[in-house]
């Protein structure tokens, strides 16, 4: 079924205050669950918000905290999550960065302790939307094994790279495994197979049967030893720069998985001539769709997503939209 | 054939001199191509000297040029590398990264108007020596089509990052295609077929033929749609931010692939408590490497070759080796 996008955000809004987050912070936190259904991303939007309420009602998510600043050097500095919501957090961390960068052209907020940002292109829309270049990236429980083994030791750490532009700016949002584990659960629940290999069964053999990785528990890196290698370095950064934990020390419990580590990059491009962002990306794409073949540029899809969203209306899941609603209906 | 690598560096260096390329800039160009070889990445080593020299011959690379700052903004610089020297001007820009990240925590250059930078992850090697954070990359020539298309548009945009460690530096250095185009080219020489799937033959099928992808030009991006993706922002962001060419106004002739654009960033760990990079770095790379399977860190192999390499000489091809010695020994 499908809500207007309002009534999806005013809902979330709702169950957020009740739960003990104050005004401006639940209306924020409501509009990042409500934008990333309204995206196309419901495994990180409105299907995720039931998690994260019993995440605070058990105390792993604070609803009430907000990062502090912890050491600072000029454009890069350290914050200390505590365990508030990681949307929230991520959010203010991405403005903080941006707000470096105007000062110094970059600017870099290392986060420690904080919790599942939810979907990542949120930090990546929030930069461009600012006009600036923005670049984050989260560490995972561990949910997916280095090349040369079977059982999970890395996460899947999912990379945000987004670039302002007047004409739909570019974002991509990607983990580090070819499809993640939401889109795994899509694709089994729905029955189909995967479009490409998407991990190896329990047999050892590469497999696009989405439940057999499931259950094997072996998602394939993008690239197999190069995801494999990309995704340590994004742990071993944000670890080592926020101080906070390396996915190895985070729970294996997806109920439990909290003290996450997390970099935000902001770049101003002020000394780019005026026009000339837009001139380059716009050429770019522009060479990369000319020919043959439907190629999409990063954020294409969500950009057509999100209009139809918010023309006819936000597409949920019934018994989830009923739960979140019922919830909100008792005393 | 091995040659000791100081014997190497010295003849490769007064072939510069021979060229017209001043002491220190010869010693310093020839040492980035000696190490590559040195370090197992013969094909941006040795091999590729040969093609360096015709182009400086042709006038391409100018031995003599040196970047120029153009403008700056805090921590974000951006240069114009004149045609220089590939290495010497990526050498120059991560060096400048590295100080900007001494004043400010995070340094940020951006170079246009450059050559081939050679071994990428060089200027990792240059920044985790350093004691910083490095990440830098490069836009290429069109060899990769975009995911869904079957003509190459973008190029596979090489992409580096490194952290400083003091049990050995990690080092990731990979192209945004699965195999690059070097890799490919010593497969088809060895009659091997590919580990996994590397490109699309002519008829549009996954394949691990490597000869079948250089006669197709059909190269895979890491993780189909991801890598295609990545390829495409880590070009923008390249381009823009210095102010040169994107991939598609990059002449697709080998011998004819100049004025390039790169970015060089670097992070200074300076507010992470002393002996913490070391201890996380340390222990993620253990709890990867614990268990089943053989799983290397990024950097291992290349660590390894060296000590072999600096115990037993450098391995050369024997050809290009005469070639160059020959061409330094007429008047």
């Amino acid at each position: 079924m499908r809500v207007p996008f309002d009534e999806l955000q005013a809902v979330l809004a709702a169950a957020l205050r009740k739960a003990g987050m104050t005004g401006d912070r639940a209306s924020l936190c409501a509009r990042l669950f409500a934008e990333a259904s309204r995206d196309g991303v419901a495994s990180h939007g409105l299907n995720r918000f039931p998690r994260f309420m019993r995440m605070a009602a058990r105390g792993l998510v604070d609803v009430h905290a907000a990062p502090a600043l912890v050491a600072a050097h000029g454009a890069l500095e350290r914050w200390d999550g505590r365990r508030g919501p990681g949307n929230l957090n991520a959010h203010a961390s991405m403005a903080r960065a941006i707000a470096l960068s105007r000062l110094h052209g970059v600017g870099c907020v290392a986060l420690a302790n904080t919790n599942h940002w939810m979907r990542g292109g949120s930090y990546g829309w929030q930069a461009a939307e600012a006009g600036v270049i923005g670049v984050c990236w989260t560490n995972t429980l561990a949910n997916m094994p280095p090349w040369g083994a079977a059982d999970p030791r890395l996460g899947n750490n999912p990379l945000v790279i987004a670039v302002p532009r007047g004409d739909g700016h570019l974002v991509l949002d990607g983990a580090m495994s070819q499809f993640s584990v939401g889109a795994l659960t899509s694709y089994a629940a729905r029955g189909e197979p995967l479009p490409v290999d998407g991990g190896h069964d329990a047999a050892g053999a590469l497999t696009r049967d989405p439940q057999a990785i499931l259950d094997s528990r072996r998602l394939l890196p993008i690239g197999f030893w190069k995801g494999s290698g990309l995704s340590l370095m994004l742990d071993v950064i944000a670890a080592a720069l926020s101080g906070g934990r390396a996915t190895h020390e985070i729970s294996t419990d997806p109920e439990g998985e909290t003290d996450l580590s997390q970099v935000f990059l902001a770049i101003d491009p002020a000394l780019v001539p005026a026009g000339d962002l837009d001139r380059i990306a716009n050429a770019v794409v522009d060479s990369v769709q000319r020919g043959d073949g439907d190629v999409r540029y990063p954020g294409e899809r969500t950009l057509a997503t999100r209009i139809e969203s918010l023309r006819e209306g936000v597409l949920v899941d019934e018994a989830i939209w009923r739960e979140v609603s019922d919830q909100l209906a008792r005393p």
